[in-house]
């Protein structure tokens, strides 16, 4: 057989995902497994979604435009005016998901061997778009003793080179929760300008802000407005991960004229998505209300019960509905492995993604897990129990 | 500004989309514009697909499976079975749209460099994502007089290299309509064989052929089975390129292993779509009848009229929904502009695809236009005489 290509075989088994046969078992053996490893929420669609999927009239479920449906980029620009986000439509392409246009970023922006530097621990899938392109991502170590905040900015300048073309943030963070400062995002903004670099900015999570701090976009940087591309989902706001609507936004027309080509090769993202995307944008302040006040009351309830287990300790995350906490293990990998393998209590078990997946430094959060809390409160709470319990028999526990 | 990627610069223009903006200022004037240009069907989607929209009954639109849902992967083995096309579920990995499995496809199996051999005219589409993947496509021309007959295998040897990877077929053909023969397949099996290559096989049209002469899919050639690479989108038999769902079917459980890999960095292919897809395949044989001789009625239809036209050419397709046609012009990409910008007839005029897109020689398909069959047959005559009637008045007329 021929073989396979050498960035098939570079490309990272998802963190996320590497478990799920594991999973898959123990629940095949009458165990209750707790998701916690994947951001995929339980709360409802907005019913404006459903309604709209109801109501289609057409006759033909035909292509889209490229960039997507002119009336649903509208509506975004009208979204994110809400944010005091200044777009136009046109500035606005739609893509297959937020993973279609972290992809289509780097195809449009960076050629094989270019670098970006991104604050790790990171979104793991960022890795696998960059390896698809060829390009090589550069991580500065954030760290769980400092809240996970942007390290120094000379930890980033040491790591500029000439092949650096761009810095990549994720804000609220995934996986961490952390929510950049405006001096943060200042000082990421100065690197920018001197360095005439992209930043390229996920902020899927602007939602889900907890603190009394403000939600800074990086179209909120003065100074680099062209220099922004700006990564969106309407995934986590609407729980509707499944529809693959995302957003790729950049001022910089010849940047999108290239991004386009992308698009235009793929034909055209999902019509259905954006019809239910589009709904989606009219939910009303109380279903967004409810949403957040369902996600701080899991925060606090996570947060709290995370850190009355011996040994263990987790910042406060500020946003988005991750946090990354220590553990009391040598190896969070063979901690989360044993849990689906050997380990039961009253029936029940947990599934957390080991945080090893999220860093590129070799043995950086080896005693970490990322922990998604997209369950309800009673299950949270039991599989907190579990936690605990399983700690309390695990091996492998440190014992220092 | 950050410069743009290189890989982005290299990325062709869509040939059937890059006379998009000539085409809207037509409309913009109020001129009727016949749309060839694109394989966008103006048939209905079966109503099964509809009905199935409607009784979604579900309170959260999540995540699929990263491979798509179960039950759609069983229902498309059921569909390929019925084409003697022996495949396991297991063997299917559903993407968003065909476009996500070519892409994917090269990306798992190609390195930066690595060479596939493509006959041309082919769909242009796959050049970007060869570009996408660093890869190179090298193309074998096939000849309008010889009704585009799969080239000489010795061309094809002849540009063999070390770097070469696959083979890569697109059968019944899109633009061509050719599809191929049983000799022609069992020669390409060989060369597939000896040389240790993938054979990429696009089969989105198989439910369009028009002969009496069967239908070859490439898994039905023995000796190759793991070398098989296929692409499927159900966009075109059910009328719904909308929805973006297609799969990539491979026996070879390590190139499924590593496609996986980037099929867990985009999370998963659109549920909406894979809904209203796994529907569709229960669409009744009348409605699949229906469509069927609505095409064969406008291939009849069109060829003859094109042929009646002085100084143009169609060989006969025997699939799909196109067909590539001489005319007698100099240069087909200045007629096709100039048809949108300074002609009409009653009112109207023709949005046709300038053949040379399709084409990586250059200078070839200068005079060649590619037609997609996909108006009614009123439509289409009126289309017929209107392009008449341009090429009557065209100043750059060929007079020889």
């Amino acid at each position: 057989m021929p073989e396979i290509s050498t960035r098939g075989q570079e490309m990272p088994a998802s963190p996320i995902r590497r478990l799920v046969p594991l999973a898959m078992e123990a629940i095949n053996r009458g165990t209750k497994v707790y998701r916690l490893n994947i951001g995929q929420p339980d709360l409802p669609t907005p019913p404006e979604a459903f309604e709209a999927l109801r109501h289609i009239d057409r006759k033909v479920l035909e292509y889209s435009p490229s960039d997507g449906l002119p009336s649903l980029r509208e509506k975004l620009r009208s979204y994110y005016s809400r944010f005091h986000i200044d777009v136009e439509a046109d500035d606005i392409i739609i893509t297959s998901g937020g993973s279609e246009a972290v992809l289509f970023a780097f195809m449009a922006c960076l050629d094989p061997g270019d670098e970006i530097i991104v604050p790790e621990p990171a979104y793991a899938n960022y890795m696998a778009f960059a390896i698809s392109a060829g390009a090589k991502i550069v991580t500065v170590p954030s760290s769980i003793d400092e809240g996970f905040r942007l390290p120094p900015v000379e930890k980033f300048e040491a790591l500029i080179t000439p092949r650096t073309k761009g810095i990549l943030i994720c804000n609220p963070n995934n996986p961490t929760g952390y929510l950049y400062t405006m001096k943060e995002m200042l000082q990421i903004r100065d690197m920018v300008k001197a360095h005439n670099l992209y930043l390229f900015s996920d902020e899927v999570y602007r939602e889900f802000c907890y603190t009394g701090a403000p939600y800074i976009s990086a179209f909120h940087l003065p100074g680099i407005e062209e220099q922004v591309v700006l990564i969106d989902s309407v995934s986590k706001r609407y729980n509707e991960c499944g529809i693959r609507i995302g957003a790729l936004i950049t001022k910089d027309k010849e940047l999108r004229k290239t991004v386009m080509k992308f698009c235009q090769a793929r034909l055209s993202p999902p019509l259905l998505g954006q019809i239910v995307a589009e709904a989606s944008i009219d939910a009303t302040p109380e279903y967004m209300l409810e949403t957040y006040n369902e996600y701080v009351e899991r925060r606090n309830l996570l947060i709290d019960e995370i850190n009355k287990i011996p040994g263990c300790y987790s910042p406060i995350p500020m946003g988005a509905f991750y946090t990354v906490a220590r553990l009391p293990v040598d190896d969070a990998d063979q901690f989360c492995q044993w849990c689906l393998r050997e380990f039961e209590y009253e029936g029940a078990t947990v599934f957390m993604a080991p945080a090893s997946g999220f860093y590129s430094t070799p043995g950086l959060g080896r005693d970490e897990v990322r922990i998604a809390y997209v369950l309800n409160k009673d299950d949270l709470k039991a599989a907190m129990t579990v936690l605990r319990k399983a700690l309390e028999s695990y091996p492998g526990r440190k014992t220092d």
